[in-house]
């Protein structure tokens, strides 16, 4: 895959998120990528992310929900303005709302497969839906409400 | 505080979820406590939390109100039955579903308080609300849909 990642845009004030930051060394750094109209990341949880042997823990499938939310918020608001995501102005966005509907338990040792759809595009909000997948079972299903971050985050 | 936290009634098998197992050397360990009819945890975040600098990522922030409130069910489940934590038979729950409003930006550096309390309780179901306060702002609230773990996980 030569395309680069959602993440990988992002300018480096914007690039120390726990979820999704490539300057956090401490963190997941999940990586979004399109693929046609949907969006879609992977993720090989560590065996300490476990909720109960066996088991990935809800925060965690939460997290890869939201990062891989905000990402395609992002990368489809430029791509509406046909515009690549290193060009100003900035965008980036923050979680207004996040549902999430646990639907099986999650094995861990498996790569998870997150894949995004946008619901719902406007100038004030983008709504994605989000599945993780684990082999081929749907087992958690992500609705994201991403607003662009606010004027007082920008100039952290 | 003399009480013991809702964590620490749980058995070995259950108490290595990352955010509030006590023996996951890695996760968050998050303890819950009854203050009257309302649960209350409290976590100070590391610095490496971080969405942008200055601001707690929203996956911590949804790890948080998870484990606070599938720890709240289970609390107030054997509360209702007027028996201890550690009698049998054991009570843990799972999320079913998980709803987050992120109101404000969290501050990082300060120690947040999540406060629980139980809106509906039913043999089948309980659901928890949970606010996220760092100082005296809410920044976030969560509504938790928790329900008795599966048989298929509990044998693990």
């Amino acid at each position: 895959m030569t395309q680069k990642a959602f993440q990988d845009y992002y300018a480096e004030d914007f690039s120390h998120c726990y979820g999704c930051g490539k300057l956090n060394e401490h963190g997941h750094q999940i990586k979004s990528f399109w693929d046609g109209d949907e969006s879609v990341a992977k993720f090989l949880p560590s065996d300490h992310h476990t909720a109960i042997p066996g088991f990935v823990y809800g925060g965690l499938i939460a997290s890869l929900i939201d990062c891989h939310g905000t990402g395609t918020a992002a990368a489809a608001t430029y791509r509406g303005q046909n515009r690549e995501m290193d060009t100003e102005p900035i965008l980036r966005f923050v979680t207004a709302s996040l549902k999430i509907d646990f639907l099986a338990p999650t094995p861990i040792g498996v790569e998870l497969e997150i894949r995004g759809k946008v619901l719902e595009i406007t100038s004030r909000k983008v709504i994605v839906e989000a599945l993780v997948i684990a082999g081929s079972k749907v087992c958690a299903k992500g609705n994201i409400v991403a607003v662009p971050m606010p004027a007082t985050m920008m100039k952290s």
